[in-house]
């Protein structure tokens, strides 16, 4: 009998990352300095990242060796399950055969610990005393914590307000691991104090929220700034998702015909997906969705144009699709998916085709969110019912394709679970923007 | 290199459940009927109980089937891992090898999961319709919310109105697999209303909670009860725990000197004990080590007596060790340790002095949890904490030892975190008990 969940050994795991850089067909746009429009060199973002990273950044080697140090500390958790959701298939009442890689296993509870322990280890090598971020739902926030305390560093936490109130938890998760985390916008930052003075309501937004972690770097010799999705090195990490998944499905004697992840920045999707691209330029039939909420439609109605990865225009310019930096989403609970922009990787495999993005609404992902649990026993994140959805979308559109569907299940909803709540109770609701919005969102567009 | 877990392919799980029963040195005593004082039948229990899991309770079998549907069902999680504590071993400085059998990976996350699924079974198996039960921290109440869901059968859970106002989580998970809950005691019972009415302001307790579950079941002919702990066929269905950690021992090339686990009820440090027993009585030297709070101390400052199991003396006389059935711990935060009495297998074990029992306090056990957190990644539950505690004692009593021990890793305190809030605030602290008041509670005894 086929096993329903598929272990590799520790030392099966991968030893090196996959660069999809070389790969992408027409290449990906550099990031251009602001304030000169050309392309920006690593040296334009050394005061905020050590050069190990911006080495990866930048890098076009296909291969990246992870060093030992690193190997040891994913050993923790890695390398994660591939699952057979048998359990969800029967419910839908369906042929196709659905498969998640389970990144909830880590300690934070996601994939975000991959990139984390990176970040910290390349930081901690160039002499790094302390890190800031931003955080949306929690998850990055929670596994830089982890990452940053094993190599002995501090690290502060800006989380986006909404987030910071909807699940108390993620800050009693960062303060076990040792993190100093405070409400965004705060009072601890120069943007931090000028939003709350114009906006004091405001939910908060992963713009601002970057926007404070990069100044409170950027002001302090012994910070360096980390951040948790979008940029190439981030991808780069979490190419161990799909490189672990390639080998388990090969186990399984499988090889998916749709791969799905939802959006946020677009590192977990872009982890899972990355590895497989060669194979489908080589003709492989292969479906790669990316899923994003109908309230934050980054793929499906922004734009692809350099933007600012920021509100307070402090980041390179980056080339991809967005609704415009000022743009702040309505508080959903798939915090980690309110992000006016997406990786630029993502955003040039959309721009090829080679991704077809889609977006759903909230209600319908908290209910696919609730038939999974009480089927395969995991409760997912918020970000991860898009997935779920997405995948139930796929495997019942012809109940009787026997189609092969992989997604990435990024993180457990156990620290979400006042979300749930407000389901249960009835308190959430879709949103969709009039197309009037979207224009007005994106007429402040950085002109190159 | 060794790899740090050891995972069991799902055909390596055992089929077969293991029955301490016929190994116990002089046996347990039977459980007595209150009101003729002579050994309880099945009769007696059939009202509450599916006559699947009376034979079980009653078995001198040493094996027991695990059908096929239930092994189904623990596929979702088990086999479990094994992991070698590496991180903490360094961070201790010692030479002792240490590990875990993670119980955490279950879908509620705790060990609980396993008899859940049994029991939602053997009743499905004789047309219950639906189940009441009592939960302390919640892990029982959401397990059997989740295993009954998976049977179809509807679930009511008294949960013990600390935990249910500590741990708000909690209910949202048990809503999530479908389960009603209400917090205990309740108004929905007799046994509730007249507590409500005598103690308007108590923090409740699993003897009151477990009082309000059978009055529930008895009056309903369509109910049934289910018992997270204490009784023989709970232990019975945990025994998987050891079975498989003793395969995973065997493939690490170890055998442990100490074997450690928390007892609340006892059936986790049982389920992992158990399949040890008969090495250590043909002559294999192998500490047993059951640890208790010191805030609720029923093994080490108990009485070894019939007593009832739960206050409002519902229950057949259990002979164990108790505090007394009407003794209300203090709302220490491990509130699936807060139970006045305990298995009549482990209590049997203490007796012949197969188990050493000990007591921590909850100061120590966090701390503990807290620098477990930080070099293993995981968070565990305060239950787990106490575990963890005995384990680094021993691990450092005598530091170049190097003993190999292993210890049952019962759950997760994701779902807890609001207890690590306060220990970081500083706002708990230790209990004791002066000998008086241990004299006291166990003052009511009933004669046999």
């Amino acid at each position: 009998m086929q096993e329903k969940k598929i272990n590799l050994k520790e030392r099966e795991m991968p030893t090196r990352w996959y660069n999809v850089m070389p790969d992408i067909p027409n290449g990906v746009e550099p990031p251009l300095d602001p304030e000169t429009r050309q392309p920006a060199g690593p040296e334009k973002l050394a005061p905020i990242f050590p050069m190990g990273l911006l080495e990866q950044e930048m890098s076009d080697k296909r291969w990246i060796d992870i060093p030992r140090e690193i190997q040891e500390i994913y050993h923790i958790w890695r390398p994660s399950p591939l699952v057979r959701a048998n359990n969800l298939e029967k419910a839908l009442g369906t042929k196709a055969k659905i498969f998640f890689k389970y990144e909830g296993v880590s300690p934070s509870g996601s994939h975000k610990t991959n990139s984390a322990v990176a970040q910290a280890y390349y930081n901690k090598q160039e002499g790094v005393k302390r890190l800031s971020t931003e955080t949306g739902a929690g998850q990055w926030g929670s596994a830089l914590s982890f990452a940053t305390h094993k190599f002995g560093l501090e690290c502060k936490v800006y989380m986006v307000r909404v987030s910071f109130e909807q699940k108390p938890y993620r800050k009693s998760m960062m303060n076990t691991y040792g993190a100093e985390i405070v409400a965004s916008p705060s009072s601890d930052t120069n943007t931090g104090r000028r939003i709350i003075e114009e906006f004091p309501d405001t939910a908060g937004s992963l713009g601002i929220a970057i926007s404070e972690a990069v100044e409170d770097a950027a002001s302090r010799e012994d910070t360096k700034y980390a951040l948790g999705s979008v940029l190439n090195h981030v991808i780069l990490h979490q190419s161990i998702i799909g490189l672990e998944a390639k080998k388990q499905m090969e186990i399984a004697g499988e090889y998916p015909d749709v791969l799905i992840g939802c959006c946020g920045g677009g590192s977990n999707f872009a982890g899972l997906a990355t590895p497989f691209l060669t194979d489908k330029l080589e003709g492989k039939k292969l479906k790669m969705i990316g899923v994003e909420p109908a309230s934050c439609p980054t793929l499906t109605r922004g734009l692809l144009a350099y933007d600012f990865g920021d509100v307070a225009r402090t980041t390179p310019l980056l080339y991809m699709y967005t609704l415009g930096h000022d743009f702040i989403p309505p508080g959903i609970h798939a915090g980690g998916l309110r992000y006016h922009g997406m990786s630029p990787i993502i955003s040039a495999l959309v721009r090829e085709k080679i991704i077809e993005p889609t977006s759903v609404h909230q209600l319908e992902c908290f209910e696919s969110g609730v038939l999974f649990a009480r089927t395969e026993g995991i409760i997912p994140a918020p970000e991860t019912c898009h997935a779920i959805r997405a995948a139930i979308i796929e495997a019942t559109r012809d109940k009787d394709d026997p189609k092969t569907i992989l997604f990435n299940f990024s993180g457990h909803g156990l620290l979400d679970l006042s979300s749930y709540d407000k389901f249960h109770a009835g308190q959430l609701q879709n949103y969709d923007y009039p197309e009037e919005d979207i224009i007005a969102a994106t007429r402040n567009l950085p002109r190159v």
